[in-house]
């Protein structure tokens, strides 16, 4: 955990850690696309996959989409760890600029949230390629998630 | 071709369907997801999907960014019927609202472009979920695109 | 009030007029720029407003700002309309897409609910400018506003 | 300039800087709100306005849409500075989210582009109020421009 993230949210569970693994093992397309936690602390999410020909565009890269769904469970793990026990989460919005083709041979979404809320929670979430030695930002997402029960 | 539809846009393509055809069939995504197209018209065009497990989030129905291919790609292909010849479609940015579970056996998204410019595409594309007998809207998108080349 | 209006939605205050129209009064910034209800029903709402030159941009059309706070407003009325006695509105996000100049007289922004949520409701607004014999879509917004008290 | 900008991005107009100030002064709008430049430098700008009742909404705090126009026109400012000369600007679309009331004295946009390109620019602004000693982050704007001419 950096001490920045630690200073800046208030956590409300102190099992936000199995909360947020709990929520990413039981969704099937997690498992069935390779996501996989790359970083992971109170407020902030690394997610990242890699590349696979049949999730391809017609250039062969990453199609937007693809791209939003790693961004967008970035962004919703990101804002579950800040959230009270026994909550789950829904997505309410996002919007994503896509800034640079998606190609290389692995996706990684870097999600912090801005703004967590008693209802609402507010992330950004920047999507970068590896691209052999390079890694270069793909697309910038901003997301509302919602927290319900807990 | 509905009359509404004729009259509104300016085709630039006259074998603007067969470009948008290839531009589908040239994506593995498109095939993966056993994505098909419904109805197509100059600046109009939808798609649907099966429901398939392996793509559901924690509660068994389709994850936010699925939502989002489907959504994503009828809006690209309503733009694209509308470029000129030789042209291919690059997705800007979207925004998108999910105002209901994606819940059911099917899943539509029509795509309408409500801005054709000779730069910019601008389409709304709702998403809809067929369960049993209804058939639910589950999201709400805004999108940009860009031609390229032609 | 329309019948499709009339059916859609479930209103949840008998005096949502007054509420609406209270909220709008209450707003300084409704009577600074001008912003007339034009029409009003359940989930509903067109507000205008007089070109002014002092709210131009560059090039003598209203900024890209103004039209925003046209829109907005405009959604957070027919948001407002749904909401329980004693509730206030707030802006949660919103996301606008410029598809022509907004140049005219008269600029108008026609909301529409689209979902209606318990927290949460999201509407679509089409911004137009009288031209003069002309009305031009000058501008597309996707909202969404969060009912507080009530 | 800092270092940072220096780096990051590629100046295509020796005089960037009276461009910028060239556009903002020729809007109207900027006078009338009393929008001013804090700090500017290659791929960012800080605009700045003081609060002023009659730009309230009904709680007494700047209102949505004017929030809008300072972060809009930050954003424009900052892709401006890295443009072609002779260029000019127009907003394509803008996605803003509301993460605490407008409240304070005075409010700040900072505006960075994090891709210039070379049609579309994407940036991202933060705005601010400062409420005596406090600055609070407010709102979170995600905008996309189009440079013409030049």
């Amino acid at each position: 955990m950096s001490d920045a993230a630690a200073k800046k949210f208030t956590l409300r569970n102190p099992d936000w850690e199995s909360l947020v693994r709990d929520i990413l093992d039981r969704q099937p397309i997690v498992k069935t696309l390779g996501i996989e936690i790359e970083e992971l602390s109170p407020g902030r999410c690394t997610l990242a996959m890699d590349f696979r020909p049949e999730l391809a565009q017609q250039h062969g890269f990453f199609q937007a989409g693809v791209v939003s769904i790693l961004a967008d469970n970035a962004g919703g793990m990101a804002a579950a760890s800040l959230m009270p026990a026994g909550a789950d989460i829904l997505a309410v919005e996002f919007k994503i600029n896509f800034i640079a083709p998606a190609k290389g041979s692995r996706m990684r979404a870097r999600a912090e949230v801005v703004k967590a809320g008693r209802t609402l929670t507010i992330s950004q979430i920047t999507v970068s390629m590896q691209d052999g030695d390079r890694e270069v930002d793909c697309a910038l997402m901003q997301q509302t998630c919602m927290a319900v029960g807990g």
